[in-house]
This record gives C-alpha cells, sequence and structure tokens, in this order.
C-alpha cells in the first residue's frame, strides 16, 4: 500500500487519538514515526504504532499525567506516568532546551515510560536550537554484560548531537549486539539469527529467536562496549528508573543539552564542526566505493529523498489494522 | 630499582620543580604519576614523568599562566597556556566541583595542554564529591576512521564515572584498536603489532610500528566506535581545540560534572548503583573461573594492593634519568 505522507501521517494520528491521545499529543507521537517511516527506519515507523497501540490497550492500570517531580533552573526530573515515551521525551526535550536557552545548559530525565523512539529525533531538535545534546535510555533488561551468560542490560541506545552548518553530525547507536525490533522480525519469518549474537537460557550460544528472547543478546563491543551499555544503565538510573525494568515499563531516560556558548562560539563552532566533516568525508576510503560517511548523513539524505517523492509505503496489514483502529 | 611511595613520590615532585614546576605544582604532577604506577599502568608513571619533561624541555614558546577565558555559574571555559594537562585538568575539576555544589551542574572545558592522564582519576574526585562526571579528551590526529585509512581522530578517550556505596564505578576507555603508549614501547622493542592495529601511510594494513606512526591506527569498534571518537573529537573542539592538533598540543578536554540530586536522592541513587554493581557481579559468567567484572574495581584493587607493599617498581634507566634531573 502507497501513502501520502499526509495520508500516512492522517492515519497514525486518528488512530493515537482513538486510543485516548488528545489531537495535540497524536500529533506529536504522529510526527515521530513519520519520520521514523521518511528515514527508512519503517520498524519504528507505521508498524510501532500497533505495538505502541497494543501496549497501551494491555495496561493493567490507566496512564497517569506526565508530572515533573524536581525542577531547578538547570533541570527537571520527570515523571512519565506509564504513558509513551514519545510524548515523555518531547516535553523533557522541550524543557531541556528552554533551560539550557536561559542557563547555558540543563539536565532532564524521566522515567516511567516506554517506546522513546529514536534518539537522533530529540536531538535534530537540540541542534536546531544550537546545542549539543546526549541522550541515553536504559530499558528491561536483555543483554549480556561482556563475559556473562544472563541479561543485566537493556539494549541500552545512547546518541550524542553536534550542531554544525547544515546537517548536524548525530550519532545515535544501541549497546547490543542486535535489535529487539530484529529478533521479533526473525521469529516471525523463522529465520535464524546470526552467529554470536544470543544464549539461550542455559547460558549456551543460541541463533533460535525464541530461545534468544528467553535467554539474552550478547553486547557489542566486548569489554568496552559493555562498559558504555552499562554506563547507560546508570545514567537512566539517575531519574529513579528501576535497574531491571521487567518488560516494557519503567524506562529510564536521560537529556543533557549544552549551549557551545558557554565554552567557545557557536557560529565559529558550527563553521568548525562542518569543516571537520568535510575533512571525514575527504579520508581515503579503504574500499573506493565507499567513502567514510559522517552519522546522520544518511538517514537526512533518505528523508529528503522520501519527502520528495511524497510516498509512503506501508504493509497491506498494517494499513488494515490502522483504518480499524482509526475507524475510518 | 625498588622505591617506597613517598620515595618515587618525593623523586618526581623534584624532577618536575627542576623544570618549572611550584612545589604545589609539582605535588599535583606527582600525585597523579604515582597512582598511575600504583594502580598498575606504570607507562602513565614515573616512564611518563621523562616524557613531560622532555615535551617541556623542547618547547619552542616559553608556557603561559593558565586562563579562564570565559565562566559562568554553571560553566568554565580555559586556556591551558600549553602547561601539562596534569595541571589544567586538575584546575578544570576543582572548577566543576565547586561549581556543580552551587548550581547542580557544570561544564568545563580546556585546550591549549597535553598529557592529561588518567580521566579516572579526576572522575575519582568528582564521585567522592557525591557527583556523576563525564569526560573526553581530543588529541592528535594518529587514528583513522571506520572506512578509512587516513588518521582523523586521537586516541580519543572517553570516561564516565558514578558514585557507589564505597568503589565508585568509573568507565574510562580508548576509541583506538591500540594506544600511543603500546606502539611507542613496541617500537623500542622492535617487535611488531598485532594485526589489523594499523594502516602504513599508504593505507596499506601494517605490522611494523614506525609505519604505524607514519600512517594511522585503526579505531575499535568498527563504524559505532569509530562514530564516538568523532564525539570524543567534538566535546574537545567545543572549547576552541583544534579539529587537527599536529602532535602533543592543543588537546581538548572535556569535563561535564552532574549532582544525582537534580534528579532522583544521592543517597538512593548510590545504593542502588551498588546493587546493580552486585548483580553485574553476580551474573553466570561465561568462564567459570572469569567472573563479570565492574569497571574500576580492578584498580582499586591494585593500588590497595600496592600501597599495602608499600613498593614501587622502577626501571633503573627511569630512575637514573630521574635523580639527573632532580639533581638530588
Amino acid at each position: 500500500m502507497k501513502l501520502s505522507v499526509a495520508q500516512a501521517r492522517a492515519l497514525v494520528q486518528a488512530a493515537m487519538e482513538a486510543v485516548g491521545h488528545s489531537a495535540a499529543e497524536a500529533a506529536v507521537i504522529g510526527d515521530h514515526l513519520i519520520d521514523c517511516e521518511l528515514r527508512g527506519l519503517s520498524y519504528g515507523g507505521l508498524p510501532r504504532a500497533l505495538s505502541v497501540i497494543e501496549r497501551i490497550k494491555s495496561a493493567t492500570e490507566p496512564k497517569r499525567p506526565i508530572k515533573v517531580r524536581r525542577e531547578s533552573p538547570v533541570s527537571a526530573s520527570i515523571d512519565g506516568g506509564d504513558q509513551v515515551g514519545y510524548l515523555v521525551a518531547q516535553q523533557a526535550t522541550d524543557m531541556a532546551i528552554a533551560k539550557a536557552k536561559a542557563s547555558g545548559i540543563a539536565v532532564v530525565g524521566a522515567n516511567e515510560t516506554w517506546y522513546t523512539g529514536m534518539f537522533s529525533y530529540y536531538l535534530e531538535q537540540v541542534t536546531r536550537a544550537g546545542f549539543v545534546g546526549l541522550i541515553a535510555g536504559s530499558g528491561g533488561h536483555i543483554v549480556a554484560p561482556a563475559g556473562g551468560t544472563e541479561k543485566r542490560f537493556g539494549t541500552n541506545p545512547i546518541a550524542f548531537g553536534f550542531p554544525a552548518l547544515d546537517t548536524p553530525i548525530i550519532w545515535d547507536i544501541g549497546t547490543s549486539s542486535i535489535m529487539l525490533a530484529e529478533v521479533l522480525l526473525a521469529m516471525r519469518l523463522e529465520q535464524p539469527l546470526a552467529e554470536g549474537r544470543a544464549y539461550d537460557s542455559q547460558g549456551q550460544p543460541t541463533t533460535d529467536p525464541a530461545a534468544a528472547l528467553g535467554g539474552a543478546f550478547t553486547g557489542w563491543g566486548g569489554h568496552k562496549g559493555s562498559g558504555l551499555a552499562l554506563v547507560v544503565q546508570l545514567l537512566g538510573m539517575l531519574t529513579g528508573a528501576a535497574a531491571a525494568p521487567d518488560g516494557l515499563r519503567d524506562c529510564g531516560f536521560f537529556l543533557l543539552v549544552i549551549d557551545p556558548n558557554l565554552l567557545s562560539d557557536l557560529d565559529d563552532y558550527k563553521q568548525r564542526v562542518a569543516a571537520y566533516a568535510d575533512s571525514l568525508r575527504a579520508t581515503r576510503p579503504l574500499d573506493p566505493n565507499l567513502p567514510v560517511r559522517v552519522p546522520f548523513e544518511r538517514s537526512a539524505a533518505e528523508r529528503a529523498k522520501r519527502l520528495a517523492a511524497d510516498e509512503i509505503v506501508v504493509d497491506d496489514a498494517v494499513h488494515n489494522a490502522l483504518i480499524k483502529i482509526a475507524s475510518l
């Protein structure tokens, strides 16, 4: 099924309103999911809307309002009220940017939330405001530490964003060797995982997606990468998120925003970052056909391409399910 | 040669005073170098004192005073005056802790400095004050980005520190596949590097240390690790450090300090961090003889052991050279 961007956006928004969100909230969620589609990360786009709705419908307790627990001129601690992360993280981002405009720096944490989406989505807003940002997110445990075969970390993404002259530089990675979405997809398609990605519940290496979900994924980057996963967990715990949230709840979100003018000059910094990015692209490549890339530029190019084509391709089953939920 | 800790400290301090440092400055440098020795990282200990002295003696221009260029209640930007990093980073750490005590958060950057030592040394002070810290340091280019064969990054270390009940958790890594000190040692011992660690000036893989120094080391962690090296470079550039400092000068130093009380409660956080560290240690190990470790605990144990023995082993040539410099 092919939809225009406006059609896809309207469909997601209608479905989100149908499960209890205000029009403004549905617009925030929709914008994030559509941005995933535009950037070619469709697993986080319209199909994710169904997962969000499933999680909302299966909640045993009603969501609570998003609430600021503690606040200072440079910080806020947010109780997400078990609401979807797209809303909680957007509020955190808005607050952090406003505080950094006033104070030069801000840290905002949140917990009691789930499905926060792409950190680069928020960091793009941070860099557009002329700031540098760091986001880390802890979640339900499914990844083993280096040297261990039991789950102790979430897939624990971490991201940094830097303003440049046009496209910002945004580095946004997960610290696991494989994404949860990839394992779920492999299970649905009855395909094995690559070797070295997971242990079963007994600690034996496995390529069976179901066994991996009952055991632990491996981490990325050996001991160094495992340490970074730990860093993410500890940053998430700063806001009171559980060390080991069970399933899709009480994830920890950590956002730091810094005004480069505190340390030097923003305009000069942007120019130096852009010039440095050019020097990276000009590095003699290992493979002449694969020039060295700068993080985020491919994602931005994908989005420009799809926006120009004004076309989002959706799986028919996903499309029909969303139509039904939205009662369109 | 075996020295007591006090003897080793006195020797380093005397040598540092002999090359133009005040007694207070020499004590700061000495404490850092001795801490390296105690933690079993002797390449950064007494032998490093000789490298520091060599750099001071070979400087073409005299050092300038360390100067605060910009300052706010939450930040400081420091011109290191081409002074050794142990002094510059210590001043940055003192300022960041004082500001975080008053404001809850602080960012301090420095440039025009070199040889900053172990980031964990500063983060231990940060965690002792009850704060969480992040340090990143950019330096002279010697590492290739993923997919490239020319140098674009320094060895670009990054570290995070978290307070716990007793020993803090400090993750402190370099983003290159090999340390500069290791390559220099291999060259001195006329030993080859391991495979995959470096390219020569023509972009061909090499195991020859001299060729590697004329070409580029490889990075750690593939594209993800390369992105983290880029993050470190961009954090270093925030304070105006050159994108590509040439040799041992104008390194960038970035330090962020956060009071956990901004987001939750420090005492509760310390307990949760300690309990979580215990759960990590209790992870079922891949090898029964190799329990999962928590970053920094081995380093702290090494120090306790050497302090108890009150013994630092120094190479005779290094010892004699320091005696001569100090005119003892």
